[in-house]
C-alpha cells in the first residue's frame, strides 16, 4: 500500500492546503486526521463554500439557534451578523487545530483564511473595516484574512499589513495583479520597518488561479478549432489547450523569485520578513481531458502552497505523481503566453480581468442566497419563539373556552360538547390570534370572517364571541327560545353569514362570500371549520372544485379531524393524508398538523397567509381536554350532567383572565373608477325608476326562458350588486347573453349544483344580489342548499328554473321539473312566480331581483305566444284574468304553459256556450287570493291545470287557499312521463287544449 | 500517467475475466475496447446478472419480441425458451469477440461461460441434458458450460467432460469440493484417454469464491469480538478478520499445484490435456475496511485466472498493485484455518456448505423474477398482438355503431349524436370484446353489466344493443313516444337497471349493484361509463369514496373525457391526470388511455379485470369520426340535418357485416348454507304469513324511530333480501339494531345521502329490498336522487326519515324535516306513512318493507304515547277515527306528532261541550279519501294539523281531495323556527293542543 502521496510535497518545498472548511469537518474529526495523516498546514475558506456547508449541513442549526438568541440579546439580528458568527467560530476553531503547526513553524504556516464579505470588493474602507473586525473577532495569530486582489482592495490590504493584519490576496489572475500584490506587501513591510514594528509577525499569500483561466482560454481556443479555420492556426490552438494556466501561474511564479532575490526584499528579509508566498488556487480540474491532479502535479515547485478541493487532494494523495518541472519551463511559459496572444490574437489581460469580476460575482450570488436562507432560519426561529410565547395564553383561553362549552351544553342539557372540545384550540388560535377582526362590528367586511361548517360545534363559537367581546348574550340561554345562540348557528347572531349545520355546505358560502371579496377588491381570508366526517358530503368537493378552479387565494379550510362522527369512527380516523391527498387532488395547498399543538397550528395558519385555497388538516380529539371524553363513541351531542360537569371543569386549568381581541381591520380599497360609475348608474336608475324596457309584438313566439336572459342582461346596468352563476346550461337557461356582457358577474359554477346555490348564498350574504339558473329539474339536487339558504334569513336570490315541465318533450323525465314549485312552496319565506310569456317573464324577472328574500321563477323550454302588451306591470302576488264575464260556470287557473292550453280549452268551450274565466296564477306564491276567492264565489267551480306533478303545485296552493269557497279541481301530471314530442306528452298527461276541455264539461256538469 | 496495470497480470502468469456479460456491453464496445486494452481474456456470466441486465435495459426488448415471435413460429413460448435464446445470443457474441484470443492461445483462453438454469443444481440428469442443449445452441469451441459444483453437478460434469464440453465448475468455496472437482477432471480425461479422444480440446476451470467466505466467517469472528468474552479470543478473532478466503484460496492453489506435479497429471499432460485452472471468483470487495482491490491484489498466482466485477476491474486497473505472495504464505494459510477451527471453534466446513446452498439460492432468485418477468413481456406483448388482430373488426363495428347514432337522432330531430361519438369506441369495446354477457338475457345478474351515467349518450347505447341483437326495438324510433328508446335510459328498456340523465348519479347506483352482487357472491363486473363534466358533482366523489371503502373491486367506472359539456369546455379539457389523480385521492386503481386507440383501451379493460374498484380515464374526441362535429361547440344535443347526415355517413368507413357478440355468462354460485337457510325461512315465514309480532302497553312512552328500528330487527329474518342503509345516524333513527344482528346487511354509507340513496336504488334493481334511514331534513339532499328513483319505476325502497318536525326541539331549523312530505308526495309512484306510536310505527314498517316501489316512513324524535292495541292492522290508504259522533261539528285530522296535540285539543273540546271527530291520517299518500270525505260531509269543517311546512305537506293533500265536500283548514309550520323546547315551538307554530283549540273554536264558529 502506498503511503500518502501528499506528504511527499513537503520535501518539495511545497505545503498542502485545503480549499474549504466547514462545521462537519471540524466535528468528525477529518480536518484533525488531515493535519496529521495528511500534512495539511493550512486552510482557505471562501463564502462559496460556506454558504454550501450552511446550507446542507444540519450541524449548523443550534449554532444558528444560539447566534440568533445571542444577538437578540444584543439588540438586533441580521443575517450577516450570524454568518459572520457562524463563520468565525469555524475559522478559530480550525486556526486552534493549526495553532501547533503555526507554532513549530515559527509562524511560516499553520493559517486558516477568512473571506471578507465578496460585496466589500470595491470598497476599501468597508473592506478594511470588516477586516478589523473578523481579526478581532477571531483573535488567533494564524489567521488570514482573506481580500480580493482588486486596485481598492489592495489599498484595504496595504493598510492592514502595516497595522499587523496577515491578508491572503485572492482572486489573482493576471501577472500585473499579482505585480501590485508584491509591491504592496513591499511597501507595505517597509513602512512597517520604518515604524519600527516587527516584521517576523505579519504574514501574507497571494492566491493565483489556475483552472478558471484554463476554462475561459480554451474556450477561445475551442472558437478557433474549425474546419473554416486557417489551419495552421488550428494546429496552433489544439496544440495551447490546457496549457496557460500552468504557463502564467510559472510566470508569477518566475515574478516571485526574481523579487525574493531582489536587494529590495532582501533589506526586508534580513529585517525579519516573511516571503509572501504564492498560493495555487482553484486546483479543482474541470476539462475531463486533463487528469484530475494536472494542476497538483505540475505546480510543485518550492515555497509555494497548493490548496486543494477535498476530491483533488484525495486523487493526489492516492495516485498523484511528483513532477518536477524542467529548467526550461520558464521560457517554455512565456512562449505559450505568447502564442497565445500574437499569433491566436488572444487578449489575455482582458481575460484575467473578466475572471476577476466573474470571481467576485461567483462569491456573491451564493452569499446572498446564504444571507437569504438566514434571514429565513432566522425569522423561522423567531417566530417560533413568539408562537411559543403566545402559545401559553392561548392554551389558557382555549380552557377558558372548553369550560365555557361544558357548562352551556350542561345548562342547555343537550348540544355537541365533544365536537366543541376538539377544535377549541384551532378556534382559539383563530379568533384571539391569527384573525383581523373587531369584536364590534358584526357583519362587516373589512375584516377576515369565520364560517362554521360543522354547525352542531356551535357551542364552542358562541363561547369565542362571548370571551372575545363580540356579543352580548348570555352563553348560558344557549338552546333556549328566543337565545340567538341556537343548536346549530344561524344568522338571528350577528356574525353568522349563513345557517349551518346540515353538513358539507359551508364551504360552497365561503366560496360565494370569496367571490364578493374578490368583486370588491377586499382581501380578507374567509376561514371554513369543517369536520372530518362531513368530508364525505360530495358537495365539500363541489366546492373544494370551485375555489381552485375560480384561484379563490383568500380561502382556508380547516378541517378538525377528530377521528369520531355521531355514530362510530369517521372513514378515516387520525390519517390526515387522506384528506390532504383529496384536498391536493383537488388544487389545494395543503397542511397536516396536530390540531392541538399551538406550536403547529399558529405557524399552519400563518402559512395559510400565502395564497392558496389551502386546506389545513387538523388531527384532532374528539372531546379533548376531559379525559372520560376523550376519543369516546357515545357522546356525540350529549351534555353532561351536573356531577359529571364538576369532574370535567376540575380537569381545566382556567386562567382566571380572558385575552383580549386587538380589533383589527382588513384594508378596503377606495373605490374605483368603475365602482364609481356604477354606483352613479345605481342612484340614476333609483332616481328615475324607470321600470324595464320591454317589448315584444303581441301574439310573436318567444320561449319565457329567451325573455328571461335578455331582461337577465338588460338589469346588468341597473343592479351593479347582480352576480349571475350558471351549472353548464348557460346557452339553454339563456344567462348566456349576461355572461357575455357582464363577463366579470357571471360565474360558470360547472355540473355541480350544491356548490353553485352555496355560493349564490355566500355571495347574498355578502350584500349580493345573486341570480341562479339551471333546469328545473336539476334544482332538486340542491335542495338541501336551498333550505338551508331558506333558514339563513331572506338572502336576496333569484334563482330560475328553465325546461320547466313535460312540456320539454324528447328528451324525457330525467330533464323534466316537476317538483320544483312543491320544493319551492315548502319553504319558508320564498316566492315562487311562473310567468306564461316573454313580457311577463321580463317583468317577473325584474320583479324577483328587486324582491327580497328566495325568489323562484320558473321558465318553459318551448316558445309560446306572447300574450301581454309591453307596458303591462305583473306584481309579485298578483294575477292576470285574461277572460271574464258574469255568465262564467267555470274559472281556469293556469300558471305558465298551461295558460296557453287553458285558452285553447276555453275558445273551444266559449264555441259550446260555455264562459269560462281564465285566470294566469302567474305567482304562485304568494298567490292571488283575492282574485281567486272572487272567482270560486262568482263561478263556484274552480280548474287549476299546471305542468307539474299533480301534488304539491299550483292547484294544492289553490285548493288550500281558496277551496273553502269554491269547489276547486285539478288537472297536473300524475304517472310516469316519457320521451315524446311535447304536444303527444301533454294530451296523455291530460294538460292539453283538448283535455282540459273534457275535464271542464265534466267538472261543470 | 500510468498504462493499464491489468495487463501487467499477464506477466505474472494471471489472466483477468470479468464476471458480467450483458447486450449493452456487446453494443456498445465496451466489451472490445476492454479485450483490446485490459487485456481481457474471459467472461463469465450467471443468471443473476443475466437477470439484472435483462430487467434494466431497453436493449432487450426488440430481441424478446422477435424470441417471442420465432419461439410462437415453433408453437410453444415460455419464459425460459425466451431467457435461454437471448443468454444464447449475448454468450456467442461475446464468443465470437473472444475467438481470436482463442485461437492465438490455442484453446488456452479466450472462454465464455454460460450457466445451466440454478434450479437444476442438484439433478444431474437435467443438468446434462441442458447443457448440451447450451452447448450445441451456442456452437463454439471456447464456450464454457457453467455447472454448480455441487456433488451431482460434479455426476454431470463428468459425462460432459467425457462428450468434450468445455465446463466451468462454479460454487466451490471448501477444499474437499474443490479436491472432488479435481478428481472429476482427472477421471473424465482418463476417461477420454481411454476413449481414444483427444484431450487437448476439452478445457475446464474451478471457479473459487472469495469475498462470500470472509464475509460469512467474520461473521462468526464478530460475534466473538465482545467485552464478555475471553480477552485472547477476542484478539484472536480480530487478528483473523477479512483474512479467511484469500488463506482457503492459497490451500485450494496449493493443492492445484501439487496435483499438476503429480504423476497421474503428468501423464494426462503428456496426451494433451490442459490444467483445470482455478478463477478467483466473488473478488469484489464487501467489507468497507479493505480496499476494493484487495482479493485481486492478494491472488495474483501463476496459472490462475482473476474474474473481476467491472468496478473492481477499473479500480485495480487504475490504482491496482502487484503484490507477489511470499514463499511461506501457505503455510501461514494453512495457520488461518487451523486457528479459526480450533482456536476460535468456528466449523468451517458447514459454513462453506452453507454457501454452496446460499449460492444456488442466489441465483435462483434472481432467476426466478426474470423468468416472471419475461412471462409478463410474452404476455404483454402476445396480449397486444391479439388486441391489434381483435382491433380491426372492433374500429368497423364502431364505425357502424356512429353510423347508426347519426341515423338514428337525425330521424328523431334531437338527441345527444356528439356525445355519443365520443365513446362509440369505448363502448364498442365493452359489448363486442370484453363483457361477459348474452344479448337474449336482458336483466339477468349472471353477466357483467353496463350503466350509463352519462345518460345523454343513450343513442349509442341503444346503437350496442341493437347491434348486437340484444333490443328489437327499431333504433330508428329514439325519442317517438311509446319507444322505449328514450332521450336518457329509463328502465322501460329492459337492460337499463336504473334511469340516468341527471347527471352524476351512476355510480352510487352501481355500487348498490355491486353489493348485492357481493351479498350472492356474483362475481361480475360492473361498468358505469361518466362523462368528464359530470366528475363535477360532489355525488361522484360520495360514490367513488363508497367504491373504494366497501372494497367493491368489481367496479369499473369508465370517463369519456371529451373535454367539452354542453356550454363550453370541460373543467380539465383533455387533461386526463386531474381526474385520475382524484380517483387515487379516493382510493381507486386507476388508468389513463387514449379513448380512440384499441391499442389501448383493450389492455386497460384487461388491466380492470384485477380487484378494483378501478377508473379509466379515456381522453376522446366529442364528435369523433365527423370532421366538422370533431371537437366542435354548438353541437352538444343536436342532430343533423338530412345534408349533414350525407355527409357525415360518407366520411365513416361502415362494414357490411356486424360483429356478432358470443353469448358469456358469469358463474354464479351454488346457494350456501346460509342462503338455504334464508330461503328456507322465506318459505316459512311466507306459508305462515304471520303478521309482525308487537307488543307495547297502551299508553307508554315509546319513540316512533325506536319502534322503526325494533321492527326492522325483527323484519330481517322474514326479508333475507333486505339490506339497510345509514348515513351515521343509526344510533338516531334506530336502525342500530338491525346492523347489529345482521352486520352483513348493514351498511354503514357515511354522511354522503347522495350515494347512500344511490346505492339504494342499485341493490333494489339488483332485487334486493333496500331501507334507508337518516334524518328527514337529510333526505332533500338526495332529492334528485330520490327523483330518479322514482323515475326508474318502481324500486322495493323503504326510505325512513326520522327527526321530523319542529318537535324535535333544541337542534334547531337545520335539522328539522319540514319539507319531506311535499318532496315524496310530488313524486310519482310514492307512498307515504307517519304513523302516530308505536304500535302504528312497526306494523307500517312491515306495510312499507312489503309495499312495492318507494315508501317514505316518517319517523318522530320524541317519544309518543301508545294509541293502538298490539293487533290493530294499518293499511297502506287507511285511517284511525279515534273519536267520532253523531254530534260532531269538527273534524280534526291529524298525523305523527300532532295526532297527540290533536287528541289533546279534541278532549278540551268535549270539555266545552264541542264534538270533534278525530282522524289519525297516518296514510298521506294514498290518503283515506272515502273516511275523509265521509267526515267532510258529515262534519262539515275539518282542520288538519301537521309538523311539517304548511305548503305541500297533509293539508294540502286533505285540501285537493277533500275539499271539494267541506271546509279545510289548516295549521302547519310556518315563519321560521329556531331552537327551543319542542312544547315552546309547537305553541309558538300553533300546532299544540292549546293553539289548536284556539283554532278549532274560530273555524268551527
Amino acid at each position: 500500500m502506498p503511503t500518502h502521496q501528499l506528504t511527499t510535497l513537503n520535501s518539495h518545498g511545497q505545503r498542502f492546503w485545503l480549499d474549504s472548511l466547514s462545521r462537519d469537518m471540524l466535528d468528525n474529526g477529518q480536518l484533525e486526521s488531515r493535519i496529521r495523516e495528511q500534512g495539511l498546514s493550512g486552510i482557505t475558506s471562501n463564502p462559496a463554500i460556506f454558504a454550501k456547508a450552511m446550507a446542507d449541513s444540519a450541524s449548523y442549526e443550534d449554532r444558528i439557534a444560539i447566534a440568533v438568541e445571542t444577538l437578540e440579546r444584543d439588540g438586533s439580528v441580521a443575517a450577516e451578523g450570524v454568518y459572520e458568527r457562524l463563520a468565525t467560530d469555524d475559522v478559530r476553531d480550525a486556526c486552534d487545530l493549526l495553532l501547533p503547526e503555526y507554532e513549530a513553524s515559527e509562524g511560516r504556516d499553520g493559517f486558516v483564511s477568512l473571506e471578507v464579505s465578496p460585496h466589500l470588493a470595491y470598497d476599501p474602507v468597508a473592506t478594511l473595516r470588516q477586516a478589523r473586525e473578523l481579526w478581532d473577532r477571531v483573535g488567533r495569530p494564524n489567521l488570514f484574512i482573506k481580500v480580493p486582489g482588486t486596485p481598492q482592495g489592495l489599498h484595504a490590504v496595504e493598510a492592514l499589513l502595516v497595522e499587523g493584519i496577515n491578508v491572503n490576496i485572492t482572486l489573482l489572475f493576471g501577472l500585473d495583479a499579482y505585480e501590485q500584490t508584491l509591491q504592496t506587501y513591499l511597501r507595505a513591510m517597509e513602512q512597517r520597518l520604518r515604524d519600527g514594528k516587527n516584521l517576523h509577525t505579519v504574514a501574507s499569500v497571494a492566491s493565483f488561479f489556475l483552472s478558471r483561466i484554463d476554462t475561459a482560454v480554451d474556450r477561445e481556443l475551442r472558437q478557433r478549432i474549425d474546419p473554416q479555420v486557417d489551419e495552421r492556426i488550428v494546429a496552433e490552438a489544439e496544440s495551447l489547450l490546457g496549457r496557460t494556466a500552468v504557463a502564467n501561474a510559472k510566470l508569477a511564479y518566475d515574478r516571485f523569485v526574481d523579487i525574493s532575490a531582489s536587494e529590495r526584499w532582501q533589506r526586508l528579509a534580513q529585517a525579519g520578513a516573511r516571503p509572501q508566498r504564492l498560493v495555487w488556487a482553484s486546483t479543482g480540474t474541470k476539462d475531463p481531458s486533463l487528469s484530475e491532479t494536472h494542476y497538483v502535479e505540475s505546480l510543485i515547485l518550492p515555497r509555494t502552497i497548493s490548496t486543494m478541493p477535498e476530491a483533488t487532494a484525495d486523487a493526489f494523495d492516492h495516485h498523484g505523481w511528483i513532477e518536477i518541472p524542467a529548467a526550461d519551463s520558464t521560457s517554455e511559459a512565456a512562449a505559450v503566453l505568447e502564442r497565445l496572444q500574437r499569433k491566436l490574437e488572444i487578449d489575455f489581460d482582458a481575460i484575467t480581468h473578466q475572471l476577476v469580476a466573474e470571481g467576485v460575482q461567483k462569491f456573491i450570488d451564493p452569499y446572498d442566497q446564504l444571507m437569504q436562507r438566514l434571514a429565513e432560519r432566522i425569522e423561522h426561529r423567531q417566530s417560533s419563539m413568539q408562537d411559543a410565547a403566545l402559545a401559553t395564553p392561548l392554551v389558557g383561553e382555549a380552557s377558558r373556552l372548553r369550560a365555557e362549552v361544558l357548562r352551556m351544553t350542561s345548562r342547555a342539557g343537550s348540544g355537541h360538547a365533544t365536537s366543541s372540545l376538539s377544535c377549541a384550540d384551532l378556534v382559539t388560535a383563530l379568533f384571539f390570534h391569527e384573525m383581523r377582526w373587531d369584536p364590534s362590528t358584526a357583519g362587516a367586511r373589512d375584516q377576515d370572517r369565520f364560517l362554521l361548517s360543522k354547525g352542531h360545534a356551535a357551542p364552542i363559537l358562541w363561547a369565542a364571541l362571548s370571551e372575545a367581546g363580540a356579543i352580548e348574550t348570555d352563553p348560558l340561554t344557549l338552546r333556549q327560545l328566543d337565545s340567538d345562540l341556537e343548536g346549530h348557528p344561524t344568522p338571528r347572531n350577528p356574525w353568522i353569514p349563513v345557517a349551518t349545520g346540515s353538513l358539507g355546505q359551508g364551504l360552497a358560502a365561503v366560496n360565494g362570500m370569496a367571490l364578493a371579496d374578490r368583486l370588491d377588491g377586499i382581501k380578507a381570508r374567509l376561514f371554513c371549520l369543517l369536520g372530518d366526517g362531513e368530508c364525505s358530503e360530495g358537495s365539500v368537493w363541489e366546492a373544494a372544485q370551485f375555489a381552485a378552479d375560480q384561484g379563490l387565494e383568500q380561502v382556508v379550510a380547516i378541517v378538525d379531524a377528530n377521528g369520531l362522527e355521531q355514530s362510530g369512527p369517521a372513514p378515516y380516523g387520525h390519517d390526515s393524508s387522506v384528506l390532504a391527498e383529496r384536498f391536493r387532488a383537488f388544487g389545494w395547498r395543503t397542511l397536516e398538523i396536530d390540531g392541538h399543538d399551538f406550536g403547529a397550528i399558529l405557524p399552519a395558519l400563518k402559512a395559510s397567509r400565502e395564497p392558496g385555497p389551502t386546506a389545513i388538516i387538523a388531527r384532532t380529539v374528539k372531546g379533548k381536554g376531559i379525559s372520560f371524553l376523550e376519543g369516546a363513541e357515545g357522546w356525540h351531542g350529549k351534555a353532561l350532567d351536573d356531577d359529571q360537569l364538576a369532574q370535567a371543569l376540575a380537569q381545566l386549568d382556567e386562567p382566571n383572565v380572558r385575552l383580549l381581541v386587538e380589533p383589527r381591520r382588513v384594508p378596503i380599497p377606495e373605490p374605483t373608477a368603475a365602482t364609481m360609475a356604477q354606483v352613479a348608474s345605481e342612484q340614476a336608475q333609483e332616481a328615475t325608476s324607470l321600470p324595464l324596457k320591454v317589448e315584444y309584438p303581441l301574439g310573436g313566439q318567444v320561449a319565457t326562458r329567451a325573455a328571461f336572459g335578455a331582461a337577465l342582461e338588460k338589469l346588468g346596468d341597473r343592479f351593479p350588486d347582480l352576480v349571475v352563476l350558471d351549472g353548464d346550461v348557460k346557452n339553454s337557461t339563456k344567462t348566456e347573453h349576461f355572461a357575455k356582457t357582464f363577463p366579470e358577474r357571471f360565474v360558470e359554477a360547472q355540473i355541480a349544483e350544491q356548490n353553485m346555490l352555496g355560493a349564490a348564498l355566500g355571495l347574498s350574504a355578502s350584500g349580493k344580489r345573486a341570480c341562479v339558473a339551471t333546469f328545473a329539474a336539476f334544482l332538486t339536487r340542491a335542495h338541501d342548499v336551498i333550505r338551508m339558504a331558506a333558514h339563513s334569513q331572506h338572502p336576496h336570490m333569484l334563482i330560475c328554473g328553465s325546461h320547466a315541465g313535460i312540456s320539454i318533450g324528447e328528451d324525457g323525465p330525467s330533464q323534466m321539473g316537476l317538483e320544483d314549485i312543491a320544493m319551492f312552496r315548502a319553504l319558508n319565506g320564498t316566492t315562487v312566480l311562473y310567468p306564461a310569456d316573454a313580457i311577463s317573464a321580463e317583468r317577473l324577472t325584474e320583479a324577483g331581483l328587486e324582491h327580497d328574500g328566495i325568489v323562484y321563477l320558473r321558465t318553459t323550454r318551448g316558445k309560446t305566444p306572447v300574450l301581454y302588451s309591453s307596458n303591462e306591470r305583473f306584481e309579485i302576488g298578483g294575477s292576470k284574468t285574461l277572460a271574464e264575464s258574469t255568465e262564467d260556470r267555470l274559472t281556469l287557473v293556469a300558471a305558465g304553459i298551461t295558460v296557453h292550453t287553458a285558452l285553447e280549452a276555453s275558445a273551444r268551450l266559449r264555441e259550446q256556450g260555455i264562459c269560462t274565466r281564465m285566470i294566469d296564477a302567474y305567482s304562485i306564491k304568494p298567490l292571488d287570493v283575492a282574485t281567486l276567492q272572487r272567482a270560486a264565489e262568482e263561478t263556484g267551480t274552480l280548474l287549476v291545470i299546471e305542468d307539474h306533478h299533480r301534488d304539491g303545485g299550483l292547484g294544492d296552493a289553490v285548493a288550500a287557499q281558496v277551496g273553502r269557497l269554491g269547489r276547486v279541481f285539478q288537472l297536473g301530471v300524475s304517472g310516469e312521463p316519457r320521451s315524446g314530442s311535447p304536444e303527444a306528452l301533454m294530451d296523455r298527461h291530460r294538460i292539453s287544449g283538448q283535455e282540459i276541455e273534457r275535464e271542464a264539461l265534466a267538472v261543470a256538469a
